[in-house]
């Protein structure tokens, strides 16, 4: 693909997206059910297709984790992909909500409307059901995608993405979405090219390792939206409560290891007189701990002292590497562990090492709750609760597009609203600048502000 | 200074940042009424300072309309300089508003709370009152920020850094606002390296010329809030009333020519009877009209027929160089005009040629209108208003932080709200997922919203 082919699938999404953006969402939701129907009714050729996916994945030793994941047909992941696709549909209409309504003047209103951000690049890795997944998301906010799944699905990807094709050609004269709204690219050499059309594309969504995250951030200027690592800290305070330390830790390393939202490091405040009990337990969970010096010494001393050193225990601690494990995603039973002197040290820590993900702080003094509340710069900051809460679906969101890391745009887990930016609508009656004061006449602004929940377009 | 010196400055706004987010309203405007007071104790100093750049101004040469922007005490522009410092005081605080409240369970209550963007960098050109506007923007907002202006008023630059930077020094054992928070720095090489700190810095606001921002962001992967051209439409509809369309093409135009939100392109549909009228009347407003060979044949015509071609209409008509024409911003009494043969037509020519700031329909056609409102890409989209009303304090946004052509984070006129992003905090009672359907456990979340205005955290 030469920077001239990047640049026209670049523009056809472009003017894919703003006809999208121009559609009922009857229109939107219609054409995902029209979708659901195809998919179903090709559920043979697609099977074929991933088995001949799932061959060449056995005969390239790929390993039997990733081989799970490009099984279609395991289970009823099938069937849930396609149930997914009318849940999708269902759901409330992210577009053309009205978020401010305010009276400028006499006719001359003011709204701020929600609407598609326009065009989106995604990239997936081998789970093909993804396609249909992504499909789903960006027709229903009414966003152009561009879809580039791993190359271990290939077969999949292609005969999916023809179904998919072939039904939005087939019902673009009733149902309006256009040929273009969605875009299958196969290659990684595509991508590379599409990441330098940043007029044309707006939003880049990654899903998938962080090796692939971080390489697409350190390759375009298009704001990405997801995250590299899952740096997670939990810090227990001087005046937390053991049992909530106990389950909250044990939780957060423990529930699911590889998720992002897991805790990596531990931080202490040594004054805490049970800290010893939260890493014993923890070992009793199957955790490594990754200790500095300071919390080496002192865990064994304790132990020591009371006759619960067991062979056990020695076997799970290990000297942290201070410059690497407190900035380490492990995604595995392994933690770092420091002390802390106090919540502002706890806070500088984070703030210095984390991902700005999620942190949690177990404590039951209000005001260092409060302080690190207010001082931790992450998405998601918590006081008594396990960082494993950073979910979309927790959240009540309907659907995840992903978990964001970036500051601007969408933090932390996002929904639908995370593909929809707003714009200005003025409705006026021949109203010019001219007339009011600062730009010639007389008139002042009335600037009253009306329910936006009740204001319908 | 080396890369390492622009990763310091950064990483001290960072820490900067950090504090600031901890303080309350009460603290980060005390500090503002500080540096008013001592700004304007230091008038005569800062005022020999800039004389200093209004001299050397003068020896190069600079033309007068730099000079003028470069006088601090021209009028009451000192003055208002200084007023304008606490008015950004006494605005509400933008940092802590709830705005989603929702029970995820008992005793888990889930928040979307304002938090501070973090660091700013903020470049500016000659106009030294900025230093002043934008630090009071920064510290209200709970942000760092990292300035640089114009090398035209560096010795004033330099005296208002040294007063602002001494007061919050002078302070910052009762107010809290730390060192670092305002950073200033005056070459362009420290903006260059300055723009590498995408780790450190989330946000670049430039204020300036088309080129200053155009080259911003051409250099750097941080976010840029602001806009380099300013290309606005105004298409003139078959069923346009013809008052407001003249009253409109004129106010666009001509009301101030320099500004982004000026109309540069004109868009006209020939089966609207008076379109002739509306460019005869823009032409007697000093307007000269770049038009397409099919538009100057048909106007010509038109006013032949009528006996109304004057040698002054003549002198106000050149042919529109049609591939430049409709992609430039004029920032002069010229206006790019063509035929376009519906609404939608109009509408793919905005979407090819604006720069997504602003357009506006002329018509009382409400369907032809709705299909404007919805189709259009751009940050405002109007219904019968000028484009001139683009702008933060006709929006009653109360200060400007500038205008964004961007599509995510903040688009069009941006007040305070758009240094500001949001966290996600979880407030339990030592709660984990494991308990959860989906984790492990059999509790199911009740996700139910409260009424987030009625929520003080």
């Amino acid at each position: 693909m030469t920077m001239s082919a990047a640049y026209e699938i670049a523009k056809n999404a472009r003017r894919a997206g703003n006809t999208l953006k121009t559609l009922s969402n009857e229109s939107r939701s219609a054409i995902l059910y029209k979708i659901h129907d195809s998919l179903k009714a090709h559920k043979d050729a697609i099977k074929a297709a991933n088995e001949k996916d799932l061959e060449a994945a056995a005969a390239s030793g790929l390993s039997s984790a990733l081989t799970k994941r490009l099984n279609l047909f395991q289970g009823d992941k099938f069937d849930t992909m396609l149930q997914g696709i009318t849940d999708v549909a269902d759901l409330e209409d992210p577009v053309g909500k009205v978020r401010l309504a305010r009276e400028l003047d006499d006719d001359l209103m003011l709204y701020q409307v929600t609407a598609p951000v326009g065009v989106l690049l995604v990239i997936f890795e081998s789970r093909p059901e993804v396609i249909a997944n992504i499909t789903a998301l960006c027709i229903k906010s009414g966003n152009a995608g561009i879809l580039k799944g791993g190359k271990e699905s290939v077969n999949t990807f292609r005969e999916m993405a023809s179904v998919i094709n072939e039904t939005i050609a087939a019902n673009e004269s009733t149902t309006g979405v256009p040929v273009g709204a969605v875009q299958l690219i196969e290659t990684r050499q595509d991508v590379s090219d599409l990441l330098d059309q940043d007029e044309m594309i707006d939003l880049v969504v990654p899903r998938g390792s962080n090796a692939l995250v971080r390489n697409i951030k350190n390759n375009t200027k298009i704001p990405v939206l997801g995250h590299a690592d899952g740096i997670c800290s939990v810090y227990v305070d001087e005046f937390a409560d053991l049992t909530k330390a106990k389950r909250i830790s044990v939780d957060a390393k423990t529930n699911y290891p590889a998720g992002c939202n897991a805790m990596e490091t531990l931080l202490l405040n040594p004054r805490f007189g049970h800290w010893a009990d939260v890493l014993t337990n923890m070992i009793a969970n199957g955790v490594t701990l990754h200790t500095t010096a300071e919390v080496k010494k002192e865990y064994l001393a304790a132990l020591e002292a009371t006759g619960a050193l067991t062979d056990d225990i020695k076997a799970h601690i290990v000297d942290a590497n201070e410059a690497e494990d407190f900035d380490k995603e492990f995604l595995s039973l392994d933690c770092a562990v420091k002390f802390v002197s106090n919540t502002q040290a706890a806070i500088l820590h984070i703030n210095e090492h984390s991902s700005r993900h999620t942190d949690s702080i177990i404590t039951e003094d209000k005001a260092n709750a409060e302080q690190f509340l207010r001082g931790i710069d992450s998405a998601g900051v918590y006081w008594n609760a396990s960082t494993r809460f950073a979910d979309g679906f927790r959240y009540g969101f309907g659907t995840e597009v992903g978990i964001s890391t970036s500051k601007i745009h969408a933090r932390g887990p996002v929904g639908l609203d995370g593909l929809v930016t707003y714009q200005y609508q003025i409705r006026g009656n021949g109203n010019i600048a001219a007339d009011y004061l600062g730009a010639g006449g007389n008139r002042a602004f009335v600037h009253k502000d009306l329910d936006a929940s009740k204001v319908v377009l």
